[in-house]
């Protein structure tokens, strides 16, 4: 069974990627750290994406956008808390970047609010008129997301500073660059047959399109990543645990949708827009105010990691339970 | 007239619920005590309700559901930071307790948002489809209730903890649990005559159904509980306030609610799900948004509780003048 | 051209205002500085309202209602933010003032929210309804209103203290207070003009209602109050501008709107109710969400006010793309 294969492939891939992530974190700190490993994961879903852009399977790849925003924002984030909660009594994180991708959250959930409310009130011309929207959209979100690369890497980079301590037995800057880049190319590869296995073997056990898009795919491809922010967690070293589930979460939001939308233009059949099934875009804004919540306090113990987790399982089981119309 | 005799009857009694709660308090801290009266208090309402729930009055028992969460947020707790607020100039308590209630309420507010939702879309077998995601988020919501506690009185106690000094003229604590048992199974019994002759009351008066159900049996089932909450922030306890109104009101949506959903199955004629009234649905949300907002500061002055009494009027006014459509 | 005229007189007329209040200001706090300044803006929209609802333009006069909330919550604000935070690293300010304007805001939406989908749901005697709730509604928000200025300007005075030093150069109070009542005469009839000019201006140009009513004619009526809150900012005054900003939307939605529904029933022709376009009362929700997400820290950067602009120009061109049904 390929099943069972691609994760005895991807075990030990993880292992590697968590090494070198956390290497690279403990030279440049854990707000770059983070970046690297988040925005290595999402070219993978990035490329995934664009296979089912060109195929004009939109459902599909806007599922695959909501539920991993949703699945980075409570479920690792949860699990993160959770795990970490269970070693550690207390932990604190720095407020400064939750806040950041919160908010660049927020502002993304609104971007993705507006076409899809104005499509489910059947405006005259609504079609047009949703696809006009996400393309100004779109570059608003890649404006925004780049302003704040500049903001939280440059002109206000001691703000997000975590009090990591240099870690032992980190690898060499370069041969950790290097086993990163190498390590992603092969968790990209096993991914997308894991990705498609887990379909497949999903589908056998009777789960429906909807549960299969939203949280089985957007766990499965998330798998590495989450293994570097649970050990993370584990050593106290929450910072990267956050800047890894937000700053991907915000990473898809801000960067990975406005550019499927555009991309749509040029390798699409037809063109993309940013409206969404009325359940996918609540659940996003009920994820975004549950990290909202969660950021305010800089502070963590087992049971914040909890009420997140239980808020997707929440989703989950609405989703799983939904009789599927196909 | 049976309403004058219940006031008569309900005070004296209030009164020394009040003290024996304080006694309870002061030996085992306001977050014991909260629990204790919010659980006791609200013991009576699961009586209530689970008579109605055998007559199989689901839309009432769901009513008095949703009223009393939306009181005890809003009005219990907006009473008490007003009456605590014109004797003592800027009031304290411990932002933990209130933080960890909102977020459980948070939670809640999904857990019903969701089957109300799905009804009101008019999916193909809603009806059952409600019916199975509300067993299965009863027992989430039931599990995260059990968690919680488990944090909050066990493995985090120490975070919970509120600055209460010593109370003089506390009661043993073996004399206080008794009178708290005693008084308590009096305010059932009288609670229960007195929701009845006001509900009458009320009609008499050209009160609307959604009214009667919403605000006047749940202030007046709540009466005990208030004069204790009222009492302790007079007395610059307004840790104990909140615990007693935040915490009952999460109690009730993630204790009471699941249970009747789960012993409807026993019980009622039919099984009862979680899906409400859209507009009660709103209040819910709104009230838990508004204690999310004000739970987040940790102090206290007299507007504070205007602006939530303020949202309390809001929305009793727009009940009042609901056009009754029965 | 009207346009470019009106322009070259509200400049200079602008920079005295805001050379007056700060004056004020630095006699009186900039709790009250901001107000007077807020105040005196407001009068003249109130007394260009006035003008629409004799003339029974509801449609209007509610767009514009909504429109200065939202431009004064994100654009006054977020322009503030980003002006400011382009020369001053960090910008401190008075949290317990932002976070009051935001909860007197969150008020205020919840009371717009109720008659707008009441209307929305297509109740039995819909228009009634909402008509005498909107009475009921526009008490409670004008008695929450005036008990606010009493908590922020008397019983708590010293909260909302800004640690402003004394202004050298400023004006003596008496000089600062004619020039501002004088000055504001000005502005009030030359913004008259200039919005009559912009109207049509903006039509030549092809823009639709919405986005006249709800941004030209929002950002042309503010632009004085604007300069001064924004001259303030780059002084690093930051806690005049979230003042003026916050304190300006506050007053709008809770003496303007109300003052105006109340007015309706002896001016109007018929009487105006609180129920707004359903997109109006969800950008006023969103603007209201994010003035509390920002208000929350008390410290401002750049790309804060990036986010607050980002959040309205998603507004605006969803405004702007919409097709006209007209």
């Amino acid at each position: 069974m390929l099943f069972v294969l691609s994760i005895l492939a991807i075990l030990p891939l993880a292992v590697l990627l968590s090494r070198a992530t956390e290497s690279v974190a403990a030279k440049t700190g854990d707000a770059v750290g983070g970046l690297l490993n988040s925005t290595l994961g999402n070219l993978t879903e990035l490329i995934i994406a664009i296979a089912a852009l060109k195929a004009g399977e939109y459902t599909l790849v806007k599922a695959s956008i909501a539920g991993a925003i949703v699945t980075n924002t409570l479920f690792m984030l949860g699990a993160s808390f959770l795990l970490g909660g269970l070693k550690h009594h207390i932990q604190n994180y720095n407020q400064a970047g939750a806040r950041l991708q919160a908010g660049l959250l927020f502002l993304a959930t609104i971007a993705l609010l507006i076409p899809s409310t104005a499509a489910a009130r059947g405006l005259p011309n609504s079609a047009e008129y949703a696809r006009a929207l996400s393309v100004v959209l779109s570059v608003l979100l890649l404006v925004t997301y780049a302003l704040g690369l500049v903001f939280s890497l440059k002109t206000h980079r001691e703000v997000f500073a975590s009090a990591a301590e240099e870690e032992e037995g980190a690898w060499p800057i370069g041969f950790a660059l290097g086993v990163l880049a190498v390590v992603t190319l092969f968790v990209a590869l096993v991914s997308e047959v894991f990705v498609g296995s887990v379909q497949q073997a999903a589908r056998t056990f009777g789960m429906g399109e909807a549960f299969i898009g939203f949280i089985v795919v957007a766990l499965v491809g998330g798998a590495a990543e989450m293994a570097t922010a649970f050990a993370a967690a584990r050593k106290n070293h929450l910072d990267l645990s956050v800047g890894i589930a937000l700053g991907s979460a915000a990473q898809i939001a801000l960067f990975v949708a406005p550019v499927l939308v555009l991309l749509s233009y040029v390798v699409g059949p037809k063109p993309m827009d940013l409206s969404f099934w009325p359940g996918e875009v609540a659940m996003v804004l009920f994820a975004t105010l549950t990290a909202s919540f969660i950021a305010n306090s800089g502070r963590s113990a087992w049971f914040i990691g909890v009420l997140a987790l239980m808020v997707y399982m929440t989703f989950a089981t609405a989703l799983y339970l939904l009789p599927d119309t196909n």
